[in-house]
């Protein structure tokens, strides 16, 4: 098993750290917060602030380096990995895929990359907030495009299963195009319900219950977080908020006018049906050999299903479809 | 204690039929549902599917009516109980208070009728969904209105807090525009956040998360009940769908122009720090006589600031407010 180096050691990096000393890999990492650095060497990790050094380490032992800062930052730190780990296989687990993919083929182009994400998280952040089990059962998307090396592909997957999660092979376009719907609008319409809410002062916070908290709750994470992910996925949230405008305009139309939300609310508890049909579905069991030819396609079309990757078995990824 | 009749025996009537015989009154109730009235039945409980005759045993014991139908099955219900128990304290749970109040004026003027709605729910439905502790510490707002009989609100503020609820005192377009805000737009963009999501198919539902389940999670809730609760508050929620559209259109037209969007984002996290802060408050006590001459005034300005009414002393209201 490879060692992991990891780069930022916030919830997501900091949890990675954890969970992948638990599956038994060597791992180190570096981040700029000497409070976090503090924190986690205290926790008896192997963790610096000079991420040059983790990055040479990471060189002489032909680790796995793991990107976890903020997309603001990944320009900063691709110059360095270009500078002293240009051969290592390098992961991230950066929200949007398509900007980090150019920002690699831009600086550090002689990286073997596979592009990453895991879909987990909390309104917390920093290196307290991380957790060994964060990533335990949780979908976590690995790039797959058209330059991908396969053999890349399954080490990251590798790491990916060691901490508990599954894989879900896609392309960076579906990927932002899907988190914008799934994760930035749900973070958009949660900082707008909380701005409203907020509008009508300490009776409206008094009354508040489970609809409102449960629709705000993501408003409490770190502002510089979110608006790292929702403006960094720029291209693919536009269209989605044109959606959801569209969709709430034609609500408004339609209690205006016959005084009706029918369509709206019939509408939404389908899709709420379909989510926990979905999460209930049977699954039948698909085997991918990585060495054949169309095995790139297959990944995708798995990911792009709902599948994922539950098992590597030498070159054959094990995957789950419904 | 004054027995308690409660007409309607899903979750909320449901619930309150449990908590109100817990707290050792004598209860009764009905429901237009043989399932729910069987399920009632076999729980110990007595309860009809004959409104009429549960009306006629609330006149003969001059119980508190509780109308727990939703809006749409109200007017119906009123006509009964002019006919049959048109003297009886009567009070209600239904999600929207200037419409009942309206219904109630034309239908059966010569009850004495204080309107109520707590502020607690799940996305289920239902008698067996209900719970003996769901309004344990919950909001539950009970009307003041320029002609409301403090006696009789002092009656039902008195079972709202023997069933573990705080009451607070509001007019109806107080209420009104208040849940519009933190209740009835949250439903309706969960409503739009679960049909965008679901447009993404079985991709989009494999990866979703956190930030969509919570946001989506009252999408589930039952379609007719979520109409009857919104659409039965058009006047107050459309100035507040129109705020919601306002804000996110200025989001788009941000992210689309320079690319930012801290605005809308910081808006929502100081919107969160405050319900947040709401919540930790330190509060004070207040002692409101129900017999002094500025008594509605006082209660109305307790419940207009955030503030609840956690016991009665005789003819005192004590009440906490930060």
């Amino acid at each position: 098993m490879r060692d992991v180096c990891v780069i930022g050691l916030g919830l997501i990096g900091g949890s990675l750290l954890r969970a992948a000393a638990a599956s038994g890999r060597t791992v180190w990492g570096a981040t700029v917060s000497e409070v976090d650095a503090d924190a986690a060497s205290r926790g008896g990790y192997d963790v610096t602030t000079d991420a040059e050094a983790a990055l040479q380490r990471a060189a002489s032992a032909d680790a796995i380096v793991v990107i976890a800062v903020p997309l603001p930052a990944v320009e900063n730190l691709l110059r360095q990995v270009a500078q002293h780990a240009s051969h290592c296989l390098l992961t991230d687990v950066v929200s949007v895929k398509g900007p980090m993919l150019d920002a690699v083929r831009r600086r550090a182009p002689y990286t073997r990359y596979v592009g990453g994400h895991p879909m987990a998280g909390t309104s917390r952040s920093g290196w307290l907030a991380g957790d060994t089990m964060l990533f335990r059962d949780a979908a976590w998307v690995v790039g797959v495009e058209e330059e991908t090396d396969l053999t890349a592909w399954a080490e990251v997957t590798r790491l990916v299963l060691d901490v508990g999660a599954h894989a879900v092979p896609l392309p960076a376009d579906s990927h932002d195009e899907t988190v914008a719907r799934i994760s930035h609008l749900p973070h958009l319409f949660a900082a707008i319900l909380a701005s409203v809410g907020a509008q009508g002062g300490p009776l409206a916070m008094s009354l508040a219950a489970g609809s409102f908290r449960d629709g705000t709750r993501v408003a409490g994470s770190s502002p510089d977080l979110v608006r790292a992910m929702t403006e960094g996925n720029r291209d693919a949230l536009l269209p989605i908020v044109d959606d959801a405008l569209g969709r709430l305009g034609a609500a408004r139309g339609s209690l205006a006018s016959t005084g009706g939300l029918a369509a709206t609310i019939n509408a939404g508890h389908e899709g709420a049906l379909a989510l926990e049909a979905t999460r209930d579905a049977a699954r039948s069991g698909v085997r991918i050999d990585l060495t054949a030819a169309d095995a790139r396609e297959g990944l995708v079309a798995l990911g792009e299903r709902g599948g994922r990757i539950t098992g590597l078995d030498g070159a054959v990824a094990l995957g789950e479809v419904s």
